[in-house]
């Protein structure tokens, strides 16, 4: 759904009107019949051999996926990988936004790091009590990662985007995403040795 | 499978010599009967009551997933996203190593980053025909994506790895996999909304 949505806007920002299942399964990768049933599920936007009005469609995705909104988020771990996720521009014109920054790292508390005053990791519940947020980015070393991801739930998130090596266990009403290239890379390997015969 | 490894690799660290399903289901979050299911597959590590025995299973998921030798990547882009994958930390301890950098920018071009000189994208056919690898890095623009990976594709690279926010096509014996923090996001707020119930 998100990939609808992101092909949607690359079509509007294009200046079109009207989009075929066709090209709409091609833009994402999935077949024409698929859209229809996955586009069908929220409603009717299509019309049969007329297409789908592309600003309509992309509006309704966007309030159905809760994309028409700012999203506010914390980031827990300032180094390397945390900086490298400050300095990411493809949040804030997606509506996701760091509002404040957390590390342990006594050299690391009290500096600017990309427009943000990094503060104490000790004072995560009383600043997201003061200051809630949505969504909770967890980049810390993986020994410290469950503590970390533990207290962010007690905090009331309900949304962890999970940067660390670590399989962490959750609630079952707390979603958890991981972002780890090293275990998409493995996934690819099985195939790659397959193919290779080696 | 690969979580599989990792959790195994922790225990095998921290001396452990035998684990249970339920235990190494605990560590990966899946349930034991799927443990069980899982590795039946790839044959019989288990002995009813006993557990697996750690170092046998974790050699032998290594052989299958192709965790027991080296893959050697390619990286194309090294703006600010390309740079941070080139300092990311987290490859060679699992045997991936970045051998090549591209990028298209002349400033870039000829420089040191992270202990690699930065070639030309002209170059890509011409080096990857010379010094061969496994596996293709994409860090570069949405609007070159594609081509990129078409032109990696044709050097006879078999799995791309996409940090760029494009849903990008291969032929079906190429496996790709996506690094996208933004869809990850935009798969949670669905979930948040309706929770919400905004």
């Amino acid at each position: 759904m998100p990939l609808y949505a992101r092909a949607l806007a690359a079509l509007e920002s294009q200046g079109r009107f009207v989009v075929s299942s066709k090209e709409l399964g091609e833009a994402v990768a999935v077949s024409d019949a698929q859209i229809r049933k996955d586009l069908a599920y929220f409603g009717r936007f299509g019309k049969q051999g007329r297409g789908y009005d592309v600003q309509k469609l992309l509006d309704e995705l966007r309030r159905i996926l809760g994309l028409n909104r700012q999203w506010r988020m914390t980031l827990v771990g300032t180094g390397r990988l945390g900086r490298a996720i400050l300095g990411y521009e493809g949040f804030s014109p997606q509506g996701f936004r760091i509002v404040h920054a957390f590390d342990s790292d006594v050299g690391m508390i009290g500096k600017d790091v990309g427009g943000l005053t990094v503060h104490s990791t000790e004072d995560i519940e009383k600043l997201l009590s003061e200051d809630p947020v949505d969504i909770g980015i967890v980049a810390v070393p993986a020994e410290t990662a469950q503590n970390v991801i533990d207290r962010l739930v007690k905090c009331g998130i309900r949304a962890i985007l999970n940067y660390t090596p670590v399989t962490a266990h959750v609630p079952d009403d707390v979603q958890m995403k991981r972002i780890d290239p090293v275990l998409s890379l493995q996934g690819m390997t099985y195939h790659l040795k397959a193919a290779s015969g080696a």
